[in-house]
């Protein structure tokens, strides 16, 4: 029997994702084969990333891909005229297609998308209009053109729904918070899971002893206090967009701010679509404010380099010294919500991998604390998927870890696929 | 040359609160001879409470009295013709007359109030429709019947001028913040002042070397960082609505929540009168969410009372859960913007010197900073303005003070009284 296949498919707003995993049993960890990207659809030409083995494409151009659908096929056509890639030669080949969804409202486990599910889902994008939309594109693409392949839905709030009832309540009319599904829910937990999983590895506890502050620090951001291997809080809400500022997203403001920014807060933004409802809110305060706003630019390294050499009242020094003052914030609030037993603070995502200078000043910001870098190992991370970065013989130990939401898909994939598999047609 | 006669005048939507003061030089503290207090305006009939020396009234029903003009002209007279009064036998009795504003835009200090600012004022209140209505309708009030009284603006966010630049900038189009004033003001700053003040003696420390985690927690709560005296961060933004929920405010909720809550948001509230254009998310979120939405009590008293009694998932419980919750994520957060170094927490407010049952669930969960109670003391604190409710040998203090914004203002009105009077009419 040869090796089941995976895929595991990120669709973003404007790029589609895909690794390709075998597995064998489920109780090993699936195997990542291949990597595909294809990016800027939303700034043609779509270009394509690929790499398998030795061989790595990048920034080709792809004039003719202009969409989701049109990017999914191109994906599933190189992937099966790949020669290397002797286990995907048919669509036929492909077991299941994952798809992270960001907002599952209360499903709290990978689900098998059939019709119920797809109107279930379709009916909380009114939740998250600008994020669930790309993940439902594609499971529509996959279901026409892998018709075999098993559709799993696995949703980034899930790892949340440990959240105590306080910490995921707020302070509104319960009755109307109850009808409109109105609460914390949280997001990278994808990422989040991924992270517990390899900390706890990495300090050799079991997962449902650790207690960490993690930060995922990407486009988007979040923090997230973990206690006995669960989320015991989370910086974004209902939506995304609270919480940490992000690269386009404001983060937390005074939630009657946007009547000030502009009266037509509440109409419907350009960007409805496709029985989407967005406010003109949503679309500035997601996609229209953060760190791009502040600087023009979404590239976190580059407003790190130029704060350093910024005064203090330039902007780049402004949008870094936000972050640092935000970030250190929710650290001092998780510290206490764990009572101080922290195993360690871990910075992930692609700001947390490759962002010294954030992390150097936000471990000095929260010393007081008890966390302490080694400064060489902060400016220079070793290989490996958690590295240690935090001066020896400190209270509480800083980690750098590089988390993979893809494969956390394949890994929770592999271990549920007997319960995930269509039944048997009768 | 008698007294100078200083009336101290807080105006709520629902209330009219005046405090009669006298003092002799700017540098003596001022001395309070009279409270009086209109309340019940939206919830007729009105009622007074008034206090001079032994005399006592309370409860008395007003029935003639359904305005805030009408509540001062009632107030006037009642003082006025007080035999036990003699500092204030005619309005023209009264030098200065202090006005709390609740939102000051860029305002640093107590100003004087002639036609000038008082449009500038007016037209700041588009930034805080809900809260400084009332105070400039008593500023007219006072105009027309007590000509030849000063009248002085003191601003509940001058005390937050400090905030550092990343603290008070939002996330969001830098062009649009500026234009339209968008940022954190913060406010309690005439409580916050007091309390830097009353704790800074009581520590018998300079102010300019206070530190301390501050809790205003009453009908509106917030939560104060303030170093070297001085406020560097604090919880409410550009409106007292963000940060801490409060009877009947949400505090901090996902930015696009609101949109989600009604699709009317941004529509104009059945409240928006006078020329205040007040959306339905500003009514909403101000007025009608809270702990009186979750439970239908604004007497935070009865909230902790019922919460003893009820098991994990009552309302009661819950409301007391979120406040204790939410007010530790900031006192950890203030935490390491001190850098530990603080030299007291401080309760303050109405619930903040009543709630001995809050004080106990907040401080058992920051133990982990170095706080710790005197559970005798935090039971039943000692009579005194500033009072230790804290462990002895504890790592840091825990305090509970008596705030009074009345009082801050006469006392500041009094110590700048040379710059604050008219210039003699030429």
């Amino acid at each position: 029997m040869p090796p089941h296949v995976i895929l595991a498919i990120n669709a973003g707003s404007s790029s589609v994702k895909v690794s390709v995993f075998t597995y064998t049993t489920p109780t090993a960890d699936p195997t990542e084969i291949a990597v595909i990207e294809v990016a800027g659809l939303t700034a043609p030409p779509a270009t394509l990333k690929y790499s398998r083995g030795d061989q790595h494409i990048k920034g080709q151009e792809l004039p003719d891909v202009d969409s989701q659908e049109s990017a999914y096929e191109y994906i599933l056509n190189h992937l099966t005229s790949d020669e290397g890639l002797q286990e995907l030669k048919h669509p036929d080949d492909i077991e299941f297609a994952c798809h992270r969804v960001v907002h599952g409202g209360d499903y709290d486990k990978p689900t098998r998308i059939d019709r119920d599910t797809y109107h279930h889902l379709e009916a909380l994008s009114d939740l998250a209009p600008l994020h669930n939309a790309g993940a439902l594109t594609i499971v529509k693409a996959v279901h026409e053109k892998c018709p075999k392949a098993t559709n799993v839905a696995f949703f980034d709030n899930a790892f949340h729904q440990t959240l105590p009832l306080a910490a995921r309540t707020y302070a509104i009319d319960p009755k109307i918070a109850q009808h409109n599904k109105l609460r914390k829910y949280g997001f990278h937990g994808l990422s989040y899971a991924f992270i517990t999983r390899a900390v706890a590895s990495h300090l050799q506890k079991p997962a449902e002893k650790l207690n960490i502050i993690a930060l995922h620090l990407g486009s988007g951001c979040s923090a997230c206090c973990i206690q006995g291997g669960k989320s015991i809080g989370t910086s974004m809400g209902l939506t995304p967009l609270a919480g940490l500022p992000g690269a386009t997203r404001s983060g937390d403001v005074d939630p009657s701010l946007i009547f000030h920014f502009t009266h037509d807060a509440g109409k419907p933004s350009a960007k409805s679509a496709k029985g989407m409802h967005i406010t003109q809110a949503e679309q500035i305060l997601n996609k229209e404010s953060g760190w791009k706003a502040l600087t023009g630019t979404t590239d976190f390294g580059v407003i790190s380099g130029k704060a350093a050499e910024q005064g203090a009242d330039g902007l780049y020094k402004l949008a870094f010294d936000i972050m640092v003052d935000r970030i250190s914030d929710f650290v001092g609030s998780y510290y206490v919500k764990l009572g101080g037993e922290v195993d360690a603070l871990v910075f992930a995502g692609g700001i947390g991998e490759k962002g010294a200078q954030l992390r150097q000043a936000v471990v000095g910001k929260v010393s007081c604390l008890g966390f302490a870098l080694d400064e060489a190992a902060n400016d220079k991370p070793a290989d490996g998927v958690v590295v240690e970065i935090g001066k020896q013989g400190a209270k509480h130990r800083v980690l750098v870890c590089q988390t993979d939401e893809q494969s956390e898909m394949a890994r929770e994939c592999a271990q549920g696929a007997d319960g995930l598999r269509r039944p048997a047609q009768s």
